[in-house]
């Protein structure tokens, strides 16, 4: 006969989040709480406060993040990770990051409420500074943490007040030991908003990660000549805006014949001179493409580093430069299985599916077993203080991550 | 027996435009000489004193504008009226408006030089501020003059400084009196660069200009959404830009449907938030045509007012805001047919045509005939410091004003 479910406790998830959202609620709901602000100083130190309530030891590193601690029974072995982070962007939602640490803080508080004593220690981690919109890079901390990024540059980031990371660092109480960073562990499970469409529009409950998409993005520059826009002819110009315009719709109808997954974007587009009655000898705009399948993205780059020979052209001159790309992050098979399972045994709705934005998890895929969980955000939104995702949603997601604690850390030994 | 044709002196030309540039001469050999600057004071006190040497009397109106007069034998008779202005762009060219008044003052030596007394007046006329470079609007004086343009709101119009034009005419010593405003006159004669490539590219030496085009400038707004770049699949996106793009491709098609002649410009487009990560929510563009003939221009007006109902808008909404028109101008029959006839005697290859740019000529033409003489722009290029025309080219064309002052001028009475 099959155990009875353990299941979180959702009213007291939801009361969390409200509870967290207070620090730098906007007026519009949304939050702003930019990485180690003082605000962001406060949420920390009221997540160690109810984490050393359950008797969990909060410990942090050389880069600000904090890893709450609850023992197991062989308290050698390496933990079960369950994290994301507390920042916002300015003016951001109340789910984005902090639903996946306070995923971990439920998780933990319904095993101890239930007596459920772990086989190896679980870990709870706010990572610092993911969204990078106080201090950049994105993703700094698990930058660091996965040899990525040259901690001594990022020590060197600095806001807008020339205040720089390793003084805010310093300044918040929460700058570390090295030795303390996340090394080796069984697992890294982080749960986020999907801040895209595709789980509301599809009415799914629960997306199951499998890879943070690759991506690539380009600058192209059109050169032409910025004649009188009264005195000369339509055949003898050289317009770049027009032949800019030629480009993207050569590039729209090449890209839309790849792959119905593929993503890409004109999201920068700057115009010279940029007067009524000129014609435009410059336009400069960015192309950005993601795919999971790094053959699709080179068949991208081919299509754009065709355009300087394209007809399209219209007599301007065009340069393609590649600003940059990274390649798809895979995660781990074995744990996207374990989570499918989760989300199956507990009757969720579910599919598999590829996350177009980045996460820490990306970075720290490159050395633990690690994979993600999504669940909807309503009409996509994120970033915004209209972001939103049901109190439903948030339970469910955070109950499939407790299955999948409890099947990674009991009935283990 | 044919009179042996009186000719200007080609090289008395040359160094009289070099004299002028020498007044805002850059370092690359354009000229910056905004309306009543101390450099355009000095052009004008030159201008007047090389009048006042050839027995020319000079009076001034309230807007600043300069008349040269060169009794006639009858001088109560209207007068033949040669001019065009002295003010240039920041860093334009030599030739752009200098040559016009030079012309006058060429034509006027070659004929004093040479004992042709004309039966009526000549007046060589310097028109203040066309370029409306330092003061906005361009054509502000020839829009007084022609009652298009209110005097008192013209006077309050301030340059980046803060200066008004009434303070700035003050103290240029270039105030008149309204009563010496430019009144009837048989005929108003302006030799102007093409600032245009046709001349150039088809070796003509001359264009007889019929009419100055009409025009007509919307702005379109199209608004999506900006949801980001990484999450949301091409079929759930309000691409701003992308619709944009499909509507500008839009009216290329249908626009070059129309006329060869039509020449139509996007000149300025903004992209919001133009940010390489989100999909544009906004963006806004400029589409400006222009025309001689007004049923051409409706129909661009049906094609553009048709965008917020075209299938190209791709989910998103599209407003069109007409910003202006203006109706084509149409010169005097009579005096171009004089000024064809002149290039014809004189033989040059010469060639009607219409001027794609605005001009002082088109206000006087409400109420003097009117026309004007283009030369050969290199390149096309004008409000630049690249502009050029060659010296014979220059020659020619101020040759042909002279042909058809002596025409308009001698053996009348």
């Amino acid at each position: 006969m099959e155990k009875q479910k353990v299941l979180i406790n959702g009213e007291r998830l939801k009361d969390t989040i409200e509870e967290f959202a207070d620090f730098g609620r906007t007026e519009k709901n949304g939050v702003t709480r930019l990485a180690l602000s003082d605000v962001d100083v406060k949420a920390r130190r009221h997540f160690q406060s109810l984490c050393e309530q359950l008797g969990m030891s909060v410990v942090w590193d050389d880069m600000g993040n904090m890893y709450a601690k609850l023992p197991g029974i062989d308290n050698d072995q390496p933990p079960v990770v369950i994290g994301s982070h507390l920042d916002s962007v300015k003016k951001g939602g109340r789910f984005d990051g902090t639903l996946g640490v306070l995923t971990g803080l439920e998780v933990v508080r319904t095993m101890v409420e239930n007596g459920i004593k772990p086989e190896i220690p679980i870990i709870v981690a706010n990572i610092t500074n993911e969204e990078g919109a106080r201090f950049e890079p994105s993703l700094m901390a698990s930058g660091v943490l996965s040899g990525r990024f040259d901690k001594a540059a990022m020590l060197k980031s600095t806001d807008v007040d020339g205040i720089t990371f390793a003084e805010a660092l310093k300044k918040s109480g929460y700058e570390g030991k090295k030795e303390n960073r996340l090394k080796e562990a069984a697992a890294f499970l982080e749960l986020h908003i999907e801040q895209g469409p595709v789980l509301e529009s599809e009415d799914i409950q629960i997306g199951i990660v499998e890879c943070v998409v690759g991506m690539v993005c380009f600058e192209i520059e059109v050169t032409g000549e910025s004649d009188h826009a009264g005195t000369t002819p339509m055949s003898m110009r050289k317009d770049a805006l027009f032949a800019a315009n030629q480009l993207i719709s050569e590039i729209r109808q090449k890209m839309n014949r790849l792959d119905d997954q593929l993503v890409y974007t004109v999201g920068r587009m700057t115009v010279s001179p940029n007067i009524h009655t000129v014609i435009p000898n410059k336009v400069v705009f960015t192309i950005g493409a993601r795919h999971q399948d790094g053959k699709i993205i080179r068949q991208v780059e081919e299509i754009i580093q065709g355009l300087p020979n394209s007809s399209g052209k219209e007599k301007c001159n065009v340069t393609t430069t590649k600003l940059w790309d990274r390649h798809t992050v895979w995660f781990n098979e074995e744990i996207v299985n374990t989570l499918e399972k989760s989300a199956r045994s507990l009757g969720y709705s579910f599919k598999r599916m590829v996350s177009g934005a980045g996460h820490d998890a990306q970075f720290i895929a490159t050395y633990i077993p690690t994979a993600m969980v999504f669940v909807p955000s309503i009409n996509g939104k994120s970033h915004d203080e209209d972001e939103l995702t049901t109190w439903e949603d948030c339970e469910n997601g955070v109950n499939v991550i407790l299955q999948t604690v409890l099947d990674l850390t009991t009935d283990k030994l």
